[in-house]
């Protein structure tokens, strides 16, 4: 998708909340909000506010000179997810569609993110998190994506944060069971808290599926920086499930058999995908339109 | 007050507010970001939030040709206050304390406020002030003005937005009832929605007050910007009765006896005040230390 000018207000409030978790100084932050002023002067609205937001982490790094401001908050919700597997995989269980519950749970993990809206509490989210792993998803393309699945189908999944990793691994484990055989796709190096390697293997995904990078560090997929074997997986996947607005935002365009799963955490991203904001998503980019009606007729 | 880094993202979110009302034109757009990008890197944080963002208003209208850009919400804003009129009088009247209840009304017409925040919808505006009448105030010092009003006493009345003036007249009424003498101040020309003479006259003010200007248009007051007889006007006042953000914002370090009366509407002034966002505030500024038990010992 393309950005908007709503999206620059925003750029500054994704530095302010980066800035914030490495410095109190407000001439720290005056100097990297004049690097943003400058840079959301050249920025070019073809570009998705994922491609144009990227800038902004590294100019927080570099003024800074800390070059992962999210080290600290990463481990801490890759932990406090891990604390909440046993509440999570008693909810799969006890659940008549224990795909479906997955699917809400993985969804639901995407509140943790860090790199859009407001400060970040994870004890504030986590209680989001268990208040909606009830509520009805805005759009569920589930349906198609069951008529889909059938065993050693090709599933490429692009995780999005830390902490939420760990609920991936709860949809990636139903998957499974389905018989797809699953590669799952992390970031080369930090990018505000989106997983890494080292965030899969916390989250004991290593030892599940084979676990790839995209070969960068972008804010979701920037299709011009990435490794030739993460490109081949993408060719080669009957399915992709891409988490979070990044991805969305950088793959919405795309060809490929994509199935985005996301709150929507913004205006911009609600209205491209046809959604309200704050509805959990499960989305079919492939979509057939419903024709129900006519082939009862026939 | 001071301003804070975190005003900075909110001063490109007010120019794309004042910008939508009168351009869907991106590039337009792109235009005054441009502008604000160089303000915001000039501007000093020992000024108040709202003299920060008084050039915000200037470059909407210098870049899109449209001197007031809040005309048209302005006169709606009026036109639907009038029309609640009937409903806020029974609700003052059916009253134990008939004052309280015209100083919520007015608080409550805080909420017609364009500057801050999202976009504007009147109607949701309404249903809010209607359900917020009956919420407590946040902070409440009107015992305090209740033992400073005898008849006699001058009171400067400083107004804030279009349509809201309508409610502060509410509140004119029965402060008039007490014997106060009451000059009220209206901007010298248009600043986003903030009420003019010609709201003044309007609300129907003209006829029961002195309305004066300040002498200026800007955002709350600008001390070096204002009129002798505004001046002298505040000079002469014992009781200074300030409406919303800006008018805190550029009053909250003077020495005279200032009540400040708004709806809470970002962290900053929730910080500054001693409230919470969304809280409703009647707040002196010269309060007294509470010695009730103090003086039970005795």
């Amino acid at each position: 998708m393309k950005s908007k000018v709503d999206c620059i207000p925003c750029m500054f409030r994704q530095a302010l909340n980066t800035s914030r978790l490495v410095t109190k100084d407000q001439s720290v932050i005056r100097r990297i909000f004049a690097q943003v002023a400058d840079w959301t002067k050249r920025i070019s609205l073809d570009n998705s506010p994922a491609t144009n937001s990227k800038p902004i982490y590294l100019i927080v790094s570099e003024v800074t000179g800390v070059s992962d401001p999210y080290a600290v908050q990463k481990k801490q919700t890759n932990q406090g997810a891990l604390a909440l597997l046993p509440e999570l995989r008693k909810f799969i269980r006890k659940s008549p569609d224990p795909l479906d519950a997955a699917l809400h749970i993985a969804i639901a993990g995407n509140v943790i993110d860090m790199g859009i809206g407001h400060s970040f509490d994870f004890n504030r989210e986590v209680e989001e998190i268990l208040e909606i792993m009830n509520r009805k998803l805005g759009i569920s393309d589930l349906p198609d994506l069951k008529a889909e699945l059938h065993p050693g189908i090709k599933l490429l999944y692009l995780a999005d944060n830390a902490g939420e990793i760990v609920f991936d691994r709860l949809l990636v484990e139903q998957l499974l069971k389905t018989g797809a055989k699953i590669t799952l796709a992390v970031k080369s190096g930090p990018i505000i808290n989106d997983a890494t390697m080292e965030d899969a293997k916390i989250a004991g995904l290593t030892r599940l599926v084979k676990v790839i990078t995209t070969g960068g560090n972008d804010v979701g997929v920037n299709w011009n920086n990435i490794s030739r074997e993460f490109m081949n997986t993408v060719k080669n996947a009957d399915i992709i499930l891409a988490k979070g607005h990044g991805n969305f935002e950088t793959c919405d365009d795309r060809r490929e058999n994509f199935y985005f799963l996301l709150k929507i955490k913004c205006e911009m991203v609600a209205r491209q995908i046809g959604g309200n904001l704050g509805d959990l998503v499960f989305k079919h980019s492939h979509k057939k339109k419903k024709q129900v009606r006519h082939a009862r007729h026939q």
